[in-house]
């Protein structure tokens, strides 16, 4: 059996997260129904990470054992053939055997896709927040500079999380319009449950003066979720990158 | 009455068209439902044009005697609040008494958006025509020249459309590649019935070598459909922007 590296994009919108659920789509079990249909049979998959429900990926990473040598490209292609259209494989490899998607992950990069307008984008429902009061990209992307670091991110996760390690470092987290979307782009070793929603929702705290400038090591100082901005939408979030030694990843 | 023009921004993917159809959902009925809950009663309203079913809109003009004195930005507002997320009003203006969006039109501006890649983009379902070959957008920039004139353009429109005349003045056509994207933009001073999507059919004929490069005045000529290539899908097409003299449109 090979392992196999797969990165998938997708719509999040119709789907309760990645992770299989009792009585919810997902992706992994709409996605697992795929492979099901190229190989005859139920395989295993391992995920990067859990996503959120309404949560998109531009690149989601999953390992798997595969029997059988079809190559990675037609491997790909029957793969589309068989998953619906808000799902995409977008590449395949072949990596070592102790590779594992999620134990093997070095970090994560999210982008959350603020519309900053008063009028909807009809294109754009359910891949962005719209928020029609007008955002100040600049001072947002100052702030956001406090997030990064070594810190216990309690106040920023949701209480509902069950993480026992609260500690989480933030290696980036950039903050820039594009038109009439403002973007927010942040790296880090791992996310806790909601933690870019609640981040994002703090800088918009922030730009609202709801918070005052500077705040955000007073608040991860306090441990105390209340302290800190109101969750975002999950609309807006995706995972865009994710991280691997690629020493990890090499056939030798 | 004042006479207002709109301006709309949507999201085809699930209507049959602007105009209303006896047994489809059509984006007009929507739009006077809408309307009707903002101003209690139903009200007439000229479109600029018919749409195909699955075709989008960036900018949607039409115009209509309006009750009240409900202010142009208030209306906007109440409108968006009751129309379906997949529908936008973007702008309002009052107009003078003999304005009518479609007589007074000058010329329309339509872009198709060609997704030119071997996997698809869960984010654009419905929003693009994705094809797998690889397109050469200069040649084909410089082929959709040749459709620039006063035309009879019966070969490059349905043998289902109704229209007497088929003569149409082609004031531009230029294909740009922005990334995976082919961008087809075309203007003049009307279409027929598909006349855009069999145009950006016969030049993808033209790339795939399917017709010979310089053989569109020879089509143009012949008015026969059949020598003309395959009409693309709708879930490409955009009308994009529709023209009115500024004089038609100032109040004195």
């Amino acid at each position: 059996m090979r392992n196999l590296l797969l990165t998938l994009a997708y719509n999040g919108s119709r789907y309760h997260g990645f992770q299989v659920q009792e009585n919810a789509l997902s992706v992994c079990q709409v996605f697992q129904d795929g492979l099901e249909k190229v190989f005859g049979s139920r395989l295993n998959i391992k995920g990067c990470s859990r996503t959120d429900a309404g949560v998109h990926a531009n690149a989601y990473c999953l390992s798997m054992r595969a029997p059988g040598r079809i190559p990675c490209d037609r491997l790909v292609e029957a793969l589309n053939a068989n998953l619906p259209k808000d799902i995409a494989v977008t590449g395949c490899r072949e990596v070592p055997a102790d590779f594992h998607a999620r134990y093997s992950c070095r970090g994560k990069e999210y982008i959350y896709k603020l519309h900053n307008s008063r009028i909807r984008n009809p294109f754009w429902e359910g891949l962005v927040y719209q928020y029609p009061t007008p955002v100040d990209a600049k001072l947002l992307h100052e702030q956001a500079g406090d997030f990064v670091g070594n810190y216990d991110f309690t106040s920023f996760s949701s209480i509902k999380g069950k993480e026992g390690d609260k500690s989480r470092t933030i290696t980036s987290f950039e903050v820039r319009r594009e038109g009439d979307l403002v973007l927010f782009t942040v790296s880090g070793d791992g996310f806790l449950y909601n933690m870019v929603r609640i981040m994002v929702g703090t800088l918009l705290f922030i730009g609202a003066e709801k918070l005052e400038k500077g705040s955000i090591h007073r608040i991860l100082a306090a441990k105390d979720r209340r302290l800190a901005g109101k969750t975002v939408p999950s609309s807006g979030l995706y995972l865009n990158r994710v991280f691997y030694d690629e020493s990890d990843l090499m056939m030798v």
